[in-house]
């Protein structure tokens, strides 16, 4: 089969769009026939991740697909069901953190960058019906990760004031879809014009330039609730947006990882700050049924045939993207 | 009557043991002629808050007495009765922040460190039976600041491992007590190792050198709780003790304000840093049912003469103490 397969060298360097062996399932799998997958920034550090002596790795997390068999022992899916892959492998119920051993498809073990990927059963749901293939492929890390940031972890009410710095991301995205069906006021900040505009079609209530001053263009307005993935680039300014007991919650760090905080300011505040990543198969399940109830589709940025899986890359690397950037494969 | 009184100068410089013209109580007021008085670090604080140019101010937030006079429409409490003062002005019921207009007794109004001071009738409570006017004195601020950061924030529960960086103030005794009496394993740092006699004698489950590298001294230990009032000097080996999913409380910053934290490595370990401080009301009146139910005493380290207050002050200052200071006044 063809894939896109990580090998001999570190970064973007070692990958390459080739044949590959298919895999058959063990007991209790099952092997996916995709038909698409989506791209995240995960696949970028995977890339760093993954050392050039170690064994070739398909990479990719997110794929939907066609069931083409199953493992012994698997009863819950049968053959030619249409499914929705959930990346994460070994974190079931809700907890305060995964449990050890938890990992994401796409390493160590193969991903969804290929033209079939193998799984455990309990990794794959049905597909939403009222998504298309392209919507239900690059649905799952992203909504997972903005599913546990905004409810579990950001406790998200009607009625609350939320920010979302730098709107372009898929998970930023899902952020303002989900609490903008809960009922909520959400800001938004993007240093791109046009991203702030299409925000605004999505339903932000109001888009400002990150560049400006936050205060003075959100009008004063504290907020109940700022979900954060820039990281160092607007984290201050994220934290001096809090009202005085309101909640910040991080998820992600693609501009700089280290922060300066004021502590004192912090405990006057009685902030709260909470680290949040991925989330359980429990929040899953309860994502898909989220956005079943309120209709929500991903917002999919460009699909591109999986050969020309750089094209993909590139424009995540630039940034380029609002919502989400995916690949065709069956 | 006698008070310490700050005037003129800033900082320490402008506090001076001298007359004060008594203060009338207005409708809905008391006057609480005073037995003792606590030291707190926010004495100092006020210090440099309180400027040269404002009218003098009578310092000191902690205190025990007994009522001298009662304002008209007061009908809770009565002249005669022995009472322990809340310091917190403006802050009733429980809230993640405290309200607009919250205040702390000693800055802007007139405080404990004098023969009498002048009250909202609900800033008093009759004094637990079973404390001394020693222990009554020093109890108020660091003990309702324990408590907040402890439960409402940190969710203490019994058989969760909580660490204390810096034992030695009046707050870190009193969370080594009520986590003691919740059922927790207690483990605390100092860098002096009189004050890891003492606070294994006060029931610390272990106590190691803050100097140390604490994960080796903790022999490998996490922690489900971590609550920490040194601020730069500790706050980052704090965050590297939690467990995955665990949370730090922070409420103080005496060895310095600002920390810097990797963002990414805070939010894969799903960390929770809450801000804390001070309490409402309601947490006030908890705390004091909490300690007469499990009779827990005050750490008292020392008492002087309210006229040597410069003594307290040096103590303080110079981290001396293990637990709480005090004076005699009446």
């Amino acid at each position: 089969m063809k894939a896109v397969v990580h090998e001999g060298k570190a970064g973007f360097e070692g990958l390459e769009y080739t044949e590959f062996l298919e895999i058959q399932p063990k007991v209790g799998e099952v092997v996916v026939k995709l038909k698409t997958a989506g791209l995240n920034h995960r696949d970028l550090f995977v890339l760093n991740r993954h050392q050039p002596t170690d064994p070739p790795l398909i990479i990719g997390s997110d794929g939907a697909g066609v069931i083409a068999s199953v493992g012994e022992g698997v009863t819950t899916v049968n053959v030619g069901d249409e499914v929705i892959i959930n990346p994460g492998l070994g974190w079931k119920e809700n907890s305060d953190a995964p449990p050890p051993g938890f990992e994401i498809v796409g390493l160590p073990f193969h991903g969804t960058f290929a033209e079939a990927v193998v799984l455990p059963a309990e990794n794959v749901e049905p597909k939403p019906e009222y998504l298309t293939w392209e919507e239900a492929g690059v649905l799952s890390l992203a909504a997972l990760t903005a599913y546990r940031a905004l409810f579990t972890r950001g406790k998200v009410k009607p009625g609350m004031k939320v920010l979302i710095p730098g709107i372009g991301s898929g998970v930023a995205t899902f952020l303002l879809q989900f609490a903008k069906a809960v009922g909520t006021t959400v800001y938004v900040t993007s240093r791109s014009e046009e991203k702030c505009k299409k925000a605004l079609e999505l339903g932000a209530d109001k888009a400002i330039d990150s560049n400006d001053d936050w205060n003075e263009a959100l009008g004063g307005e504290k907020m109940d609730l700022v979900i954060e993935c820039v990281g160092a680039a607007t984290f201050n300014k994220s934290l001096d947006q809090l009202r005085p007991g309101g909640t910040l919650v991080t998820f992600g760090a693609s501009a700089g990882d280290d922060v300066q905080i004021n502590i004192r300011s912090f405990f006057y505040g009685q902030f709260n700050l909470l680290g949040s990543t991925m989330g359980s198969t429990e929040e899953y399940k309860e994502m898909l049924q989220f956005i079943q109830e309120h209709q929500i589709k991903p917002v999919v940025d460009q699909m591109y045939p999986l050969s020309q899986f750089d094209q993909g890359f590139d424009r995540l690397k630039a940034a380029a993207q609002l919502g989400k950037i995916g690949f065709y494969i069956g």
